[in-house]
């Protein structure tokens, strides 16, 4: 099973690819797409979706996460994080992957088992739970952590599946 | 100059485009984008950002113009709203058309002369300048208004232009 994480923002829009078979779960591939703080907002959607599709054409994951946002500062926040996401996700639809949401609660629960966890406790389990050496960038580790919480649900979703045969 | 004007809503997407050559304004095509209700919301924006795209490919504007959002009522209609304007502004990056955008103050203003005018006024006074005998859905007038402020931005330029030669 591979999984696409997806972290948006117009500034730095993480990802993280993990791999999943039965026995370990390998980290395929991180980093965050940052378009060139130059360019007019709408190309920078445009750089954006790009790259994700990019990104699943090259990787073919079955399975996109991305979290869902219940939460902005304020509607100018949610104006422009809305924009970034609605780029990322018909990006993901275009690819006929299944799209799947978490709240930031969620995710973090998932990795830290604290949902009110910090960014930086969140990059630190991350590694740890991920095996990964070098430094993360915050932006790969929360969409690394939303792959990580889209894996977790579906292997406890197996589980009871299983036991209810 | 051939100009879109487009009106994003995930229910409703509202497009209108227009003709102008120096002697007449003509109303090319309207209508609008309904995606499907039952629809999981990022196909609807993949829908959405299809329809766009083939919009552009058959009618070839060389300018689009969308209504920029100052406003919304709560954060969670702010980042639905985001989302919509995210896919629809992505796909007029793609195409390489020139984007711009008018609060809705000015697009108001520039078919009413009042800014804070209603929904019904705008449709009423987009038929009556444009010469539209049939029934106007209401998001196609508001596309169809936003194109229109756009051409009187663009003829009031030209204006101030040549008179300084």
């Amino acid at each position: 099973m591979r999984v696409l994480g997806i972290d948006p923002s117009s500034q730095a829009t993480g990802f993280g690819i993990l791999d999943y078979d039965e026995t370990d779960c390998r980290v395929k591939a991180f980093g965050a797409i940052k378009p060139s703080r130059r360019l007019p907002f709408h190309l920078k959607l445009y750089e954006i979706q790009k790259a994700i599709e990019e990104l699943i054409r090259t990787h073919d994951p079955g399975e996109v996460a991305v979290e869902s946002p219940f939460y902005a500062q304020n509607i100018k926040t949610a104006l422009a994080l809305g924009q970034v996401r609605g780029a990322v996700i018909a990006a993901v639809a275009a690819s006929g992957c299944s799209l799947h949401e978490y709240s930031a609660l969620e995710i973090k629960k998932a990795v830290t088992g604290y949902g009110q966890a910090e960014k930086q406790q969140v990059a630190t389990m991350v590694r740890a739970l991920l095996k990964i050496e070098e430094e993360l960038d915050p932006d790969a580790a929360d969409a690394l952590a939303t792959a990580y919480c889209h894996l977790n649900t579906r292997l406890f979703q197996k589980k009871v599946e299983e036991s209810a045969l």
